[in-house]
Parts: structure tokens; C-alpha cells; sequence
């Protein structure tokens, strides 16, 4: 079984250095970069497709809200056609730089609050699918299993790639714990016997999404959204760490 | 000889709106849409796209400059890397939405301050020639003849598209006549003989531009960048006025 | 008894206009203008605050969401901590335009979904009485009747200004009908007998609001947030329509 | 003598986290706060006020290019009419944060490429005067001594600040030497014999400024703008690290 290291990058915006791409992406398999609304200026972006292509990282969509200020991290009511278009201006935008770097576009993944909604939102998540299939039915989309939006991905007829946190705690039922709980986030990877990845695959991919996973993309095992070093990466070995 | 009769459009942005795209998508058979820097907010320029998809009117991307409460029209002193990655990251926002609705993108024609500094910078043409290529080498790319940045469109190996302004007056030596000139805004279609294309043709394509428009896509007879009601399209009739 | 016919305005962004400032200003008594975060460029500002000086108009701030390309209408889940620093800022940005032209600041009122979020939601509407409070605690700030807002107002111990909105519907238990009920809008003025004003009188303050209106300074009949001619303010005649 | 050690900061924007603030404020008598054009969010501007008062900072305002992407470095063609409206919005906005936490404004100083355009172009020059005028007579301005901006805040009555910068080198004529030229930049402090202010007081101020100096506020020591360890200010000891 391999499954996909993957980590937000490319947020950088201008002058305005945030996260540690240089870092991280040695250990990662794939990464999420943001497409100018959340983060990532124009040129940050180009320097963040450069850096994946020199690492074999496959690169990813990251679209968020239109809110540089709030990093993307505020919820929005934006309605079901703002959502649309602004997903798909982002995907359109990255796509380009991947395209000048004769790299393929490996998957969509909305950020922060965006992805947040779309869990619990059915409209937002409906929008969110048929933006990624208006601009190409066989891209996969990153959805949390066992949502609205992991639904409404497979309605559109999208291929599904399942989602396990390994920083993050989780409930009895499945359900990621809530930030605001103590001991929601996993600060010591130590914590994740095996490594956070074994983790993953042991703990969530097999027993609590079934066989779904079987059927679509390698699965996410995802470093989540906040900068930080690469610690947690460092643990992610074996089999997993890097393909092929 | 059939030419392009070409307008700005798509600029409206959220709750601004601007132009009159509206009334004259029905007269012109090509147009450059905002891509969300000087103008364009995703919705809006979606539905610019599909109302160009509903007229016939072959779509170019209009990329200008990261000046939104400038219009574009304010020269920045962006460094040739910067100009390159914020014409691709535009390029492909719009790309975005053709793919969406099913359309080719027609050509790039950078918008306001920006095309004015590629037509006397040779650094800022070159870096919007090669965002052009690396997007699509078959992407034409319209200029204004006998700048350097017709030499660097050429000289990238692209497509070129030759425009006249049927609005603006000219100088001796085939020059676009400055805007503080008096009388270098035409304001009176009537002035323009047979109809402003067919000015354009006899005056501007044929003498000035000698044979190179014969090798590349057809010439554009464009009508500028400031709002105004569609009097001067009404008068491009003739064979000019819709392709087939 | 005096009121204040009240409307939006200074809502333009750089070469994008918004409303009717030149149509309405002869005919209010006070406006809320724009402070750059959902509409008014800091030229724009500075060109409706003059224009408000010309007309003896009296000229309060109008803060609104960070959101320029959703006009500041779409709710956002800002900090508290948010709101306020947003909030003094762009009370701070206007009474600059306004210290430079020797004019007073006249109110503050919060535009779209911030207004309406204060209206519901008491920590937003607290952040907004501290912001400006601590800009002024002399300054009026404008609350909708009956609400978390007009308490959180009144506990900061604010001078505050009702306001009732002739254009709108009301229900039977003196709030606001929502949009989506059908006739919410009250689209002809000769509905509203007497005048609009002197139905908000009739209607409005003097039933709804009890003895409030006695205590502070005079209310506001308010014409909303949309781009619409000047109809309704020419309806606003007698005593209401100019002070003085 | 008495001189100010000035650095800026209040940069940061939103997530988007530059320069060393906590590092350099124990360090400076005065700080330059971004005004959110080229950086500084409400939020990340309220928390650096808040840091100076805290330190002792005097806090001054440093308006720039609003070119948030480009951090206010690269040049724009804005009118005076643009300068003198994007200033005073600035100048307000900072100001406000300022009245909520009970300190006056210390002083002006552009940011940037504005800056830099005002030393060599006389229009831009006197907009930012006469900004800075029209906002407080009595607010003191911060020029490059020997320039056209010297001269123009001089015109408006302003009081001015000249500024040496301990860490750049200078020309035989008393001009800053361009940072293309090998050695413009002063790495080692102790290149400053008797530390940076003393250089700049010994070489600068008494010599080339004149008795200039000697009619207005305290001259500055600036340390650039440029995010860097607060090394250099530490080497600023004896009677000019702290005024009192």
C-alpha cells in the first residue's frame, strides 16, 4: 500500500515569506499550493512549481476564499456560483505555471475554511465538484470521508481522494476532534506508533473508510495547514515516504 | 480581406460594473477579457464568457497590471520575472473559463500601462512573449507594428496579430498620435471614411504594416480601453462587421 | 421634529462608479461614506467628501467587511479582535478626507452583512461600539431598534442614532421583513403617505421606538445600500428634507 | 545631541508575518508603521502600536504604493492628485489605531519607491507635503537632506526630519550611493567607528546637512527597510540608543 505524503505549499505571497517549502518538500510526496487568494502571489507560485518539479513532488490545486488578510481562514458566504468561479480562476491560474513547467496537475484540494464549509455545506461542496469536473472530469478532488462533500464529489462523478489527518486527534465516531478540544492536536509524532503514515493507514484508512480507498487515488495522509517544521515529515518513512 | 473588429471587455468586477459589454458583444467578432488584475472578478468574467460564447465573439485573455484601484493604467516598475509570471497567472485564470464553456482561447493582448510599456521596454515585451510561448506556442499575440515588442513577439516565434486604432489619430511616421495632442482621440466615426475597418485597412494595414499582416492571423481593428456606447461598432459594417 | 434622510454613498473604486452621489446629494441631509474595504478608493473618498462639503451634507463613516469584490455583503467570521481593528481603521482612514477639508465626522454606520451580523450577533456588535469609542466617545453611531446592537450601543455609552427605512417593509413585531419575502421592498414612494419621511416619523419612531429618538440625536430615515435614481429622495419633502 | 534611532515596522500583514519587530523595538526611539498599503493589516498594525507604547517607541506613519504584492518597492506612475489621497487615507488609518491607545503621531515618512520617487520628482514631492499638511501643520516630515523633496517639505512649512543611514554608503557628493554598486551596503557595523550614530553624526549631519539640523526635530539614524537581526542596533549605544 502506498499512500501520499501531502502538505500545503506555495502560500508565500510577494515579499512575504510563510511555511517552509524548502524544507518540506524533500519528504513529501505531494503538495497543495495556493492559487493567489489565500496566499501565493505570482511569482511565489512559479518559485514553488520550480521547487516541486527539482523534488518529484506532484503539485496540487490549493483554491480558498478571496481573503488575503484572513489567510482563507474565515468563513465566507459567498454563494454557490461566487464559489464556482472563484475555484476555478484558481485552478485555471495554478494549472498555467504548471503548464510552462510541462507538469501535469495532480489533484484539487480547497483550503482552510473553504474546505472546512464544503464538509458540512452541500451547496458549497456540489460547487466546489463541478468547478474541478468544468475544468476536467478526471481530476481527483481531496475530499475528508464520511461528509456532504466526500457525497457530492462521487455525485459529480469525480475520482475521490480520501483524506487522514495524522497531527490531529480523533473522535470515537470517526469525525476529526474539534481544535478548540484539549488534546486535538498531536504535537509528539511519537504519538503515532509506527510513524505517522503506519499511522494513518492502520487507524483510519482500513478500518474507517472501508474499502473505499481501494477504488480511487492513493489516499492523504495530510500535514495540515499551519507552518511548522518539518519534524513530522522526517518520521513518515518508510514505504511511504517517497514513491517508486 | 476579412479583419478582426475588436474591444475590451469582461472588466466589471463584483458589484462594479463597467464597460457595456452588453451592447457590444452583438457588433464586435473579437474580444480581450479582464483577467483580475486591473479589472474582472471571477463572476464577472464568467459571465463575459458565456456571453461571448452566446454572440460568437472569439475571446483573448487581457492581462494588465496588479493595479486594481489604477485600472492598469498606471506604469509599475515590475521586473521582467514579475511581468512574466503575472501574465501566465493570468493567461490561465481566464483559460479557466473557456475550458469551462467549451471555448479556444483566441489570443493574448496585454491591457492598458502595460502594453504601452512592452511597445518601448524591450525587456517587459520579451518577458510577455515568452509567458505566451510557454503557455501555448500556437497562442497569437497582438501588437502594435514596427515596436519592439512586435520585434520580440517575432522573435519568440509566435503569432502575431497586427491592430489599428480606428479611434486614434496617427503621426507622419505611423506612430500612434500622443493622447495630450489635440485631436488625437477621433471622436466622430464619420471622420474615418467607408466606415472606421475599412480606414484601418486602407490607411493603416496596407501602407504601414506593408505585407506582415498577410502571414499571420488576421489584423485587429481595435477600439480601445475607455467605456463609451457602441456608435463606433455600429460603424464597422461591410464585410467587416461578423467573420463568415 | 427634525430627521435625518440618510443614504450610502462615496462607494466608487478608482475608475469603477458606484451610486448616484451627484443625484443624491442635493436631496439628504447626512451620508455614510465608503472607507476602502468594500467599495471607496482613497480618490474617490476624498472627491465624495468634497462633494458633501458642497452640498452641506453632513458626512459619517462607513465601515464595512474587508471584501471589495463581494461589496461587503457577504457575512465573514471575523474575531471580534478583527472587527475592531477593522473597524477603527477605516473610521481613522475617512477622517482624514474629512480633517483635510475642515468637516466634522458626523456618525458611523456599519454597511451590509457587518451591519446586519451587529444586529444579531453581540460580540460583533460590541467590537464596533469599542472601535469607536475609542476614536470617539462622543461619536453617534447608527443602530437598527430593538437589537443586540442597539444594546451593546447604548452599554458602551454611546450616543445613538435609530434608524427606520422607508423603502423597506416592516412586520407586525417592528422588525425588518426579510428580502425574500415577496413586497419586503417598497418600490413605489406615494406608498408611503405623506412622504417616506414623514411615514418613518408616523410609522416608525414615534410607535416603534418608543421615547428613544427624544434622548439622542435625530434619527435617520434611511435609504439603503443599492444603486437607484433619486426618486424616493425627492419624495422626502417639508420639513425632513433639508435641516436649517 | 540628541538623535533618533528609527527602524520600520508594523509590516506584517494578516498571517503574513516580516521584519523583527519584538527584536527592534527595545532597541529604537522611533519606529515607521506600514499603513496596509505596501503591509500592515488592522490587526498586525494594532498589535505593533500597542508594542511600541509598550517600549517607549514614538510612532510615526509610513505611507506607501498601494502594492501589497510588490511590498511597495517598485515604482508607479500616480498622479499628485493619487499621492495626496493614498497619503492622507494612510496618514488617517494609522493615526486612529494611535487615538485608541493614547499616543500622538511622531512624525511622516514614506515608504519605498514612493520615497525614492519623491527625492527626484518634485510633484510627487509636494502631493506628500501637502498631505501631511492638510492632515496636521504641525506633523513633521522625514527627507533625504539635498533633494527636491527636502525642498518641497520645506515650501509647505512643514518641519523636517533629515535622516542619515548608518548602514549604506555614501558618494563623495553626499548622495546615497545606488545599491547596485559593490559596497553600498554596510555590512559591519564596526565599519561605524564609535558605533552608527556617531558615524552618522560625525559624517553626516554636522557636515553635510549643515545647521540644518540644528532649527527642526531631532535628526534620524534610519536603519532601512530591509527585514534584518537587530544587530546593527544594538551597536547604537550611548547617548543616542534611548532618548531621555
Amino acid at each position: 500500500m502506498k499512500v501520499d505524503l501531502n502538505a500545503d505549499a506555495g502560500e508565500s505571497y510577494g515579499a512575504f515569506t510563510y511555511g517552509h517549502d524548502r524544507e518540506i518538500f524533500p519528504l513529501v510526496t505531494s503538495a497543495n499550493l495556493a492559487c493567489g487568494f489565500h496566499g501565493g502571489s505570482p511569482g511565489r507560485i512559479l518559485e514553488a512549481v520550480r521547487l516541486a518539479k527539482a523534488h518529484g513532488v506532484a503539485v496540487g490545486a490549493h483554491p480558498g476564499f478571496p481573503d488575503l488578510v484572513g489567510f482563507g481562514r474565515r468563513e465566507m458566504a459567498l454563494s454557490p456560483e461566487e464559489v464556482y468561479a472563484d475555484v476555478l480562476y484558481q485552478i485555471g491560474a495554478l494549472s498555467a505555471f504548471l503548464k510552462a513547467e510541462g507538469l501535469p496537475l495532480h489533484h484539487v484540494k480547497p483550503h482552510g475554511a473553504l474546505y472546512l464549509k464544503a464538509c458540512r455545506d452541500r451547496e458549497t461542496a456540489r460547487a466546489i465538484a463541478l468547478a474541478v469536473k468544468a475544468f476536467d472530469p478526471g481530476l481527483p478532488l481531496v475530499v475528508l470521508p464520511g461528509t456532504v462533500y466526500e457525497e457530492e464529489a462521487r455525485e459529480a462523478g469525480l475520482r475521490v481522494v480520501l483524506e487522514a489527518f495524522p497531527e490531529r486527534a480523533y473522535l470515537r465516531n470517526g469525525q476529526l476532534a474539534p481544535r478548540s478540544m484539549p488534546g486535538s492536536w498531536i504535537t509528539d509524532p511519537r504519538r503515532r506508533p509506527g510513524g505517522p503514515c503506519a499511522w494513518c493507514w492502520r487507524e483510519r484508512w482500513r478500518p474507517w473508510m472501508g474499502g473505499r480507498w481501494r477504488s480511487g487515488p492513493r489516499p492523504f495522509a495530510s500535514t495540515g495547514t499551519t507552518p511548522r517544521p518539518p519534524r513530522w515529515h522526517r518520521r513518515c518513512g518508510g514505504p511511504w515516504r517517497k514513491p517508486g
